[in-house]
């Protein structure tokens, strides 16, 4: 990838819609020149606001797409803003399911201006199904009450904290924006259906006894579109432990407005029932909490009550200490 | 599709590997012609034994891949037996992940001698990711225990039940093999995971009030490799009845023996409670066994014992009476 990067953020009217850009702002900040918006967007990286060629003369390299919109295809709005960052001699880099090279005139346009056209939601050729058998070393995997709601970030987060701590870990990138972050990855909902679990078992393969994969999650078991792709990576990622990830103002699925979100306690029920077909001891061993919304004293408040309801450490991993979770992972 | 077909074997060792070709046999026997094995193939579908040559002077139009291999790859050791089809003017039919024409040399021949390479298993563009809106008509989804235990075979049956009730149904097919007999379908498990669930929403459409869809199952919620698949598809299909499908002599998850299939009770239980999410009326209204190894009396026994135990309808929808589900989806 050439770096560093004019993040794209088209008409976002929510942050949830830019999570790409802001997972690479604030997990590869070293990589990120500035921002470009479309008239409408209402989203902000609180980076420089600049066109392509504003960002070609800072010494940009791509123009990143960093909307993720519900279904991963490119919109057409934004079509001439990519012919833009071409005309500007940036490289176009892209998680969206819509291939670049199938936008009619940009894979030509791209050639003769002498810059890349780079798709990462492209799983690797040849993927097994799955078999089910029990790997070496640990894995935690992080899920979710709903989908974007900050399963990248925990699995991130605990991935810094484990390995302060000494502790042999690898962050496994199972969506787009972790795969740009991480530098590789398999990008989960891109797979065949057939395939799922058996790419989840090739994203965190047999390791040493002591190391931890820390595995992105994808979707939610409660989602009406995307269950299918979690249980896959759940039964493929055999985790030892989940962190469960939630937003406490979040009251229904995002853009399902008729599918609530569950409680705590029936998603804990539900992801351990699932994992434990190919995990036994599979067991949720914390709660990670989207606070951004809290004051501190309404955020220990939420976190004294949970604790006290369910007996697991709460953290916000943008905010607060890990120590509880990551102790109980390691006991 | 050129019709009628020799069904190709291969080296299959048992009837569930020749999935394919038992149910065109079975469900569209004016469509076969004969029956190919190579050496080594323990499994005879009773048809005439014919190479390609034979079954073209016997004026079949294509030679149809009758095994479906777990991962749904063409075996190299079946190759040279698809160039014969080809010389003897065959089309080639595939419900195979591998595309036909990824096969080096395979086009070049087909092309050469006029004849067509048709791959069933390529599901459409631009499929929608799922939405859970709720739809008009009536759904039923065969589920089961474990896969290749006959939740095609009890769809297709109960299909035929429900109109010779007099009531409005379709089969909808949901895997190749399926495709094939109905002449139209979603593959499912060859959709990208992202738009599983889309899929099924697609593939049951709104309907009449009073409209039966009869929607085939995949997999297995207990399977490690494809309950992804299996739970988008439940999701999608928002079904209003499911019938359960079991093999009473099946003690663990076929291919996965450290995998145990679950009690009927337990498979109730998380069917219900996913199907459930897009549809809180959904409810299991019978179980369909597999009892081809059992005597009239063991039979009778299951049933009896089964319908005590779970006050569920139990039938072989090869064997039995389908009166008391098709009551029970209808009451």
């Amino acid at each position: 990838m050439r770096k560093p990067y004019l993040l794209f953020l088209g008409e976002a009217t929510h942050f949830s819609q830019a999570k790409t850009a802001f997972g690479l702002r604030d997990w590869a900040p070293e990589s990120c020149v500035g921002q470009w918006s479309l008239p409408g967007c209402a989203v902000t990286l609180e980076l420089a606001e600049m066109n392509p060629a504003q960002a070609a003369a800072k010494g940009a390299g791509s123009l990143l797409i960093g909307i993720a919109p519900v279904g991963g295809r490119v919109s057409e709005s934004w079509i001439p803003s990519l012919f833009a960052g071409i005309e500007a001699g940036l490289d176009i880099v892209s998680g969206m399911h819509t291939s670049l090279a199938d936008i009619p005139g940009l894979a030509d346009a791209a050639k003769a201006r002498g810059v890349r056209l780079v798709d990462v939601r492209r799983p690797p050729e040849n993927l097994p199904t799955g078999t089910g058998r029990k790997r070496s070393g640990k894995r935690l995997l992080t899920v979710g009450t709903d989908c974007a709601l900050g399963k990248k970030y925990t699995a991130l987060a605990l991935t810094k904290a484990l390995r302060d701590r000494g502790v042999d870990a690898d962050f496994r990138a199972s969506g787009q924006t972790g795969i740009l972050i991480a530098g590789s990855g398999i990008p989960m909902d891109a797979v065949v259906a057939d395939f799922t679990a058996g790419a989840a078992e090739c994203l965190s393969p047999d390791a040493a006894p002591a190391h931890w994969d820390i595995v992105e999650g994808q979707g939610s078991l409660f989602h009406p579109a995307y269950a299918g792709v979690t249980l896959g990576l759940v039964h493929g990622s055999q985790p030892d432990a989940m962190v469960l990830c939630h937003d406490p103002y979040r009251t229904h699925i995002i853009a399902a407005p008729d599918f609530p979100t569950p409680s705590l306690k029936v998603a804990i029920k539900q992801y351990e029932e699932a994992a434990q077909l190919t995990n036994p001891d599979a067991r949720v061993v914390g709660i990670s909490f989207n606070t951004s919304a809290l004051s501190d004293a309404e955020r220990s408040k939420l976190f004294a009550d949970t604790e006290s309801e369910l007996g697991l450490p709460c953290f916000d991993p943008l905010k607060t200490s890990m120590t509880a979770v990551v102790d109980r992972m390691l006991a």
